[in-house]
């Protein structure tokens, strides 16, 4: 078994550093793994206080009196060592060390105290996370033990982090776009476990389908590489590095320790790892978001429907620069589709029904083109935000209730059957839409895994993508 | 005075093509313009109804018996030629033909509709937006004429739109960031008002401060080109072009009859307007955004202030790729700082405060860099999303509501402070969180017009995008 399976699944946690102090960041973690749904026994470990939270807190590990899988420790960096050493003789052989004060920490004692835990862990055969970290989030044991309450359960996202806020303090973006994460880790300063182990590990997860990775150093290459390689031909793995720069490097060494390298290095690790780079965070969660949810396109034929001119003309050239293609229907299926629409000139590609809110008819004429074998993935635009659209008609048409309540029962419905038409095909949908997956327009897609962007751009730069692991994989 | 100012301010308006049915184009329109708080006259033109969304309808533009500044005609096609003509008889000078059918259409027929109103419109000196569009939005005078209610009113921001959607459709989008509206023009076909005229007449608009293009093509080149470049020199102007490619071409000329060019001739014509091009909307929105908040940098230096390593490595990073630089602030301006942090070996640049929510602290420090003269402009990461933050912890300490009021009190005024230092020392500040405008925690700086961005990539664009106009408004 991965060392990391029984740290990411534990069925017990002993907990250091949590008090009745809010202000705490140990504090603030106990309450969220208080408060997520965990069903495994927790331990608070404090000196003085009896109960910790409203639960029983214990003086020393050694009182707890039964085994316990994982201790989390939110300590001042000098008396982490005593307490791991602890831990250590109470059997436990798995931490995640949230303290920071370590490596990354100017003048020399810092790297010392690192050393000194390195040691401890290793005497008790305890794989550690950390130090210098924010904690782990599993959904599927519905575990965060970071210091950000709700994390969006659920998903097939994992992600492995050196930057604790890529892993926890995104949360409100992920909400705000639909999008939910399975597994995080916060690897920190890598004492230990580092990313090429979380790679190893997330490789046999059945539930996580695609892998991101907040680079600012990899500590071991060849591991690395290596670890890569097996993974992504299982799965695909999306990197952002940021310390290819004089001072992101500068910034680096002061945050994790890290020493980094230039980035034409390390575009070339990628490539040779099989690991897709991005340029930055939003640009990962929308890859990762694509691949998650969506089957890879047999090849870069696409297929774009929209309602509205400027999105499908905005969509048409975003996808052909990113060397994709938008090719000219058949005149069998464009008369196909006319015999749906009745609009012959606008259904060549891109097929613009203009003002046009059926999405039953969407529907129809997404399954006619995936079904011809002219396209491997689709664009859709037209998805209208309907609560939002009658806000001026229902004060001037009460009536207008009735109406809206049958439409958006059939809206939900007809987005539901939507979201159900890549899988039968085999091919994919991506949807552009100004709407957040707040809106009861967006939500029955974000929630059966089609991922919505607000544009253009970033829709064709995750089709892309698909299309560039499909290559890799198979390559 | 420019025809556009009659047209964007009209004190009376008449409205051919709303009835009181709700699945109407034309009766959304007119729902939104009586539910916008717009003062003016509107008289609906209705054949058979004597009232339409409960005000009086009028059979004829002939019955009204009042002077009307501008009409709005979403018609069937072929019936616009006799509506603007009895428009134009009754003394009527300015309208917006939402009707499409035109030179977009297939075939003949549209272009020779399209000729006819140009007459018409001649005949009569009326002047007029699209055909082919969807509408005005004057924050200004409360004036909403287009399908999509709740445009988010205020701000500095116009946009003139070759597309509809990217006017109206967006509203949700720029909800969700904080961004505010002033004024946008759809000009559809451009039969007669173009993007050209847009420019000369924003130009002129002070409370405009950027204005937005979305392009598909530039009808009369010379005349852009000499619109924007004396509009530039007051105001930075920013487009997206997309009819660049094969595909996108072919859309544009179903869409708006427009006939493109490709992507390096447009890039040349910007160029020499002094316009500046984005990728897409979103990209768009955040140039915008800046340039309508925030000073223009005086250079390139800029600070970065975080409580978190990974996003202040991150803005590091893309600063630097950005072309602008992270300076190693002096040993002066470090001790200045180490005496409000005591975290000497964290100021150097980035400031790293490390899991630090006091944003007293962030401003100290954000003034004593813009006052040594050491940077031209500012990053910071580091809002906590204080309300979010609290949720588990209030299940368990329920004395912590007191805490908390304290608290967000402190921080909704510590915002605004903080939102007021760029105008206090003429250098910019853009703020990176994950947290949206919904929230308490970000709602105070973008109500005082500081961007905030979801990634240290677009906040670095942002920024140098406001250096790069500095250096087209003073060339």
């Amino acid at each position: 078994m991965h060392p990391l399976k029984q740290l990411m699944y534990p069925s017990s946690l002993a907990f250091y550093g949590a008090s009745n102090n809010p202000l705490k960041m140990g504090t603030m973690q106990l309450a969220n793994v208080l408060g997520t749904g965990y069903q495994g026994k927790v331990y608070p470990i404090h000196p003085t206080e009896s109960e910790v939270l409203g639960i029983p807190a214990y003086k020393n590990i050694a009182d707890v009196g039964a085994p316990v899988d994982l201790a989390q420790l939110t300590l001042p960096t000098e008396v982490v060592p005593q307490a791991l050493d602890e831990c250590g003789k109470a059997g436990i052989r798995r931490a995640v060390v949230i303290s920071g004060g370590f490596k990354e920490a100017a003048g020399d004692r810092g790297g010392q105290l690192e050393q000194e835990i390195k040691e401890i862990a290793n005497r008790h055969g305890i794989r550690f996370l950390g130090p210098n970290c924010v904690g782990i989030f599993n959904s599927l044991c519905s575990l965060n033990s970071t210091t950000i309450p709700r994390p969006p359960m659920g998903g097939k996202i994992a992600l492995a982090s050196q930057s604790g806020a890529y892993t926890a303090m995104i949360n409100p973006l992920l909400r705000s776009q639909g999008i939910k994460i399975c597994q995080t880790m916060s690897v920190g300063n890598e004492a230990d476990i580092d990313l090429a182990d979380c790679l190893e590990y997330l490789r046999d997860e059945p539930e996580v389908k695609a892998i991101g990775l907040y680079v600012e150093t990899i500590r071991r290459p060849r591991a690395f590489i290596e670890a890569a390689r097996e993974t992504v031909r299982k799965k695909p793995v999306v990197a952002i590095y940021v310390g290819g720069t004089e001072a992101g490097s500068r910034s680096s060494m002061s945050h994790t320790g890290a020493l980094t390298g230039p980035d034409e290095v390390y575009d070339g690790l990628f490539r040779q790892a099989g690991v897709m780079r991005a340029d930055d965070i939003d640009q990962m969660l929308d890859l990762l978001w694509a691949f998650a949810g969506q089957p890879l396109p047999p090849g870069g034929r696409m297929a774009v429907i929209t309602n509205s001119g400027g999105p499908g003309t905005s969509l048409s050239y975003h996808i052909e620069k990113e060397g994709l293609s938008v090719p000219v229907f058949s005149p069998e299926l464009s008369e196909r589709l006319d015999a749906v629409t009745g609009r012959l000139a606008f259904v060549r590609n891109p097929i613009d029904l203009t003002f046009e809110a059926n999405l039953l008819l969407f529907k129809q004429l997404l399954e006619i083109v995936f079904e011809s074998g002219e396209v491997d993935g689709a664009f859709l635009y037209g998805i209208f935000g309907w609560p939002e659209f009658m806000v001026n008609l229902e004060k001037r048409l009460p009536d207008i209730k009735e109406i809206e309540e049958t439409w958006e029962a059939n809206y939900v419905e007809f987005l539901k059957q939507l979201a159900g038409v890549p899988e039968a095909y085999g091919k994919p949908l991506i949807v552009m839409s100004f709407i957040g997956a707040g809106s009861t327009s967006i939500s029955p897609l974000t929630e059966h895994d089609v991922p919505v962007f607000p544009s253009a751009s970033r829709a064709a730069r995750a089709m892309r993508a698909l299309l560039a692991y499909r290559n890799i994989r198979d390559s």
